[in-house]
């Protein structure tokens, strides 16, 4: 859509074609185009300055050519030549869109860009700016509505129980546990680093930690964190995780599959052998997308914000520096190279 | 538990050793003891003749040693030189217990002998003889509340939806199929013989039927089938239909895990690789046993015992004829010798 206003430089993060196995950061590349920052009269866009950019695993599948249709826009593959697309925090600099003004800070899908044009936005207004505005990105955005979602109504959640978080010092991890905390579970978390692991214990509060990289036996670690088995598994990993957890399951156990981050990449996934524990224990394993949840994104802010603002749970951001930074950012997602929630903070105010 | 009558032979089959893969009629042999028909004074017990004995797949299970403990009566291992145990309809010969009398007509766990001593007794009593008694071992017993619990109270049916069994042709699969079709599902089974099939077709009135033998492919059988996907899938078999399913699952789909044949007899069960649809499609997967539902037996009666009366259900039966051929029925399960629900015949009332 051509506007009528002035042309100023725009750096976009550009997705140069379909990705097979790790993406690296030669799968991307930082160039100059230039935008209006006026929506064309009658159109109901906005354009948006972005603040802050969201590295989420769940873009890998975007990179993935596929032919299946799809209306979930964590499937959309992306367009060779065109920006990434992905959850961002940005404020608004001209509106056709009766919902939005100029000066409105928002979150929602935004485009890896310094600029963006958004047509026919859904994005939701930010109407507590008194905490730090990337929280909408993690804790207060997308990956905070799937834990909430995720634990509280997938997991049924009862007092005592014993919980397992893979990837727990993630954007999702983190948060699962100290819900699970803040409701008398017994917590347990694995990441992929000492760092990681000592954060979880020291700075989360969970109960219990291990770096599965030292692991040679992860049904054996699990046994030994869990000499009762396990109630719930927040399920981030999937693969061999997966399988050594459905040795460990107690009876009606619940698994929340929230992700698989450790097959994304994987030109053929791994298999799992040990299903049979879903009929014998009655198992219940379900998946679930932060999406499907939107509707209930003011009932998660009610429960979720005083928590953030009476710090009963705290949050770790990994926050690279400028748009340039935006690629090794999303390819260190799938090394484990960031250190809790992955952000790109694109401006200042 | 001796008592004061006189003995009398007693056919029984004695399971001979722990069992590695395919259970074989080796495996068994028949042997004739001795018991007396009267409980011991003060004895809660009772002694019944058995009528019918079921032939289950999850008795494969108690054919492998273990040294989990379990209160689970499907995963209690049997005991080597003693008789199997296994479902079956009784008429009680003798009691030391008030709930039972002399010429109950019961079904519950039994031996597999011509009479049994049943200590504890916990059996359900057959208050409607109209209907065949062997029912009492599938439809109206066992299998019956598996279909009925797994399809209406785990998988969520609703009108229109489509509905896959696999060994279809089964126990608790030819229900299942019948039940969704009463809801207006549309349903679709398949099994290994062209017979079977047949029956599925002519009989059960499923919409369509296959032969999972003479599909090289079952992708693209079940794309066939289901060229809109799956809501619904009954799961009997596991391993590579699993998976295959599993892509060709719809959103928000509901996977009850009843059982998984094709893996018992496997030394290492097969890889499942296409879990990331569970996440991706919001699947729920959930395991269930017949056991949990038996509290709501008189509410499963009172809808199903209709269907049966009213003949708005059939039940294809597999009746073996005496107790010398129970070996031979139990190993023909898992090779999918029998057709419809198999039952060996002891003994006329």
């Amino acid at each position: 859509m051509a506007s009528g206003g002035e042309l100023i430089n725009n750096k976009q993060v550009i997705f140069k074609n379909f990705v097979e196995g790790f993406p690296k950061e030669s799968d991307m590349e930082v160039k100059t185009s230039s935008i209006s920052l006026k929506v064309e009269e009658g159109s109901n866009a906005v354009v948006v300055k972005n603040l802050y950019l969201s590295c989420d695993p769940y873009m890998r599948n975007r990179m993935t050519q596929s032919d299946q249709e799809t209306n979930d826009p964590e499937f959309i593959p992306f367009t060779p030549g065109s920006p990434l697309e992905g959850f961002g925090v940005a404020k608004v600099v001209d509106s056709g869109h009766p919902n939005y003004k100029k000066g409105d800070l928002i979150w929602g899908m935004v485009k890896w860009e310094e600029y963006s044009l958004i047509e026919n936005p859904q994005l939701f207004k930010i109407h507590h700016a008194d905490v730090p505005l990337s929280h909408y990105t993690g804790i207060l955005g997308m990956p905070g509505i799937t834990a909430w979602a995720g634990f509280y109504e997938v997991c049924s959640p009862k007092k005592g129980e014993k919980v397992y978080i893979s990837a727990a010092s993630g954007a999702v991890g983190q948060l699962v546990g100290q819900f699970a905390k803040l409701m008398g579970c017994y917590v347990v978390g694995s990441a992929g680093s000492k760092e990681k692991v000592d954060l979880l214990k020291n700075k989360f509060g969970f109960d219990d930690a291990f770096n599965y990289k030292e692991e040679h036996d992860l049904d054996a670690a699990l046994k030994r964190c869990f000499p009762e088995g396990i109630d719930i598994y927040f399920e981030n990993v999937g693969g061999k995780m997966l399988d050594a957890v459905l040795l460990n399951m107690r009876l009606r156990g619940r698994i929340a599959a929230c992700g698989m981050i450790s097959q994304y990449n994987l030109h053929q996934p791994e298999g799992v052998y040990n299903l049979m524990n879903i009929v014998g224990k009655r198992i219940r394993m379900e998946g679930l997308m932060a999406f499907d949840y939107f509707p209930q994104y003011a009932k998660f802010l009610d429960v979720v914000l005083p928590f953030v603002r009476e710090k009963k749970v705290v949050y770790v951001e990994d926050i690279a520096e400028g748009i340039e930074s935006a690629p090794a950012a999303l390819v260190g997602l799938f090394s484990g190279r960031n250190v809790g929630k992955q952000v790109v903070a694109v401006a200042k105010e």
